[in-house]
């Protein structure tokens, strides 16, 4: 049986990393089998093509580079993490995917959803998630809560503005695709954790 | 006034080195402005996704990766190198552009034209070059002539059956496009660039 694919998406100082280790816990104590990785990277080829992304030296990075880099790194990713896991029929939980694409490089950089749909292809058309979890924090708040951007990371230091026009795009990718379900992250990060599990038990994604 | 692009297409050991050489000093003695890069890389970022592409260690790297590399090399480098050179009226001379890709990619590897097309938007549409020129040897001969693949290059050492389909692909690129122009190159080196200069002054590209 072909395993389920969850990724999470939300903007920096959102929480994802923090509520992807809750969850790995909660999978490991009942023994339920799965792989956690992450985007840009998660496999040799992928993590160096991550360092070029972020590499805050590289700030003459063009749109059009910047989306091709990504899409090359989960390209690779798919075929070196993703779909061998699927087919072992593991539960996949990836830190970004798709949908980080059309929010910073299709609404925020302004390429368009339909650039950025068309360099990714096999992302759009063959390894869609089955469910994505999208923790719902403004950036405003969400920067308060993490104390500021990480100085060494290119994307991180593209100030307020650009992650306010992030989020923006990631409520417009609510409301055109069902399988992207936001989770409030307002109170404490037990309660997300909480919400979260409920959500995929509903989904029938685990028991 | 815009300057001219004009790309150098070939298999490995085609001898485009050594003809884009040759042209540059004939340029030079003419004072005629024009600069010479190449592909995948001619700037920085580029010349670190370049990097990765050719690293003989990176033998797992998939098609898709591959060909989403290059094209992104190639929007970092038509930014940082190709656009302000013929905004500045300047000939450019590059070694590789599109073509390659539509040949490697799209044909060798079997992606499809369609889809290297699909990814390398700016090159096709707003970057075309003015001239293709496309040395035109088998690369049975080419290997004989070169002493073999470069082993440290992860692209020569794809091995022969790759690159009688490469030249496969270059062969059907040149019924589609009437910008490349096949030049014969079984003779002399003095020979072939002769043959250039004079294509290039019929097309009224250089004095």
């Amino acid at each position: 049986m072909k395993g389920k694919f969850i990724t999470f998406e939300g903007c920096e100082g959102s929480g994802k990393s923090t509520q992807i280790r809750l969850l790995c816990e909660y999978l490991d104590e009942r023994n339920i089998p799965y792989i956690c990785t992450r985007e840009p990277g998660g496999s040799k080829v992928a993590e160096r093509i991550r360092e070029i992304i972020l590499d805050k030296d590289n700030a003459e990075m063009g749109d059009e580079c910047e989306a091709l880099l990504y899409a090359a790194a989960r390209e690779q990713h798919l075929k070196d993490i993703v779909i061998p896991a699927l087919n072992a029929g593991k539960l996949v939980i990836c830190d970004r995917y798709i949908d980080s694409s059309l929010a910073y490089q299709g609404v925020a950089r302004g390429l368009g959803t339909d650039y950025v749909e068309k360099i990714n292809h096999h992302a759009v058309a063959d390894y869609s998630p089955d469910l994505t979890v999208f923790l719902n924090i403004a950036p405003d708040e969400a920067f308060l809560r993490k104390h500021g951007a990480d100085k060494n990371d290119r994307m991180e230091l593209q100030g307020l503005a650009f992650h306010r026009k992030v989020y923006g795009g990631y409520l417009s990718l609510l409301k055109k695709y069902a399988r992207i379900r936001p989770v409030e992250c307002g109170g404490t990060k037990f309660e997300t954790h909480e919400k979260i599990v409920a959500l995929l038990k509903d989904e029938g994604l685990i028991n």
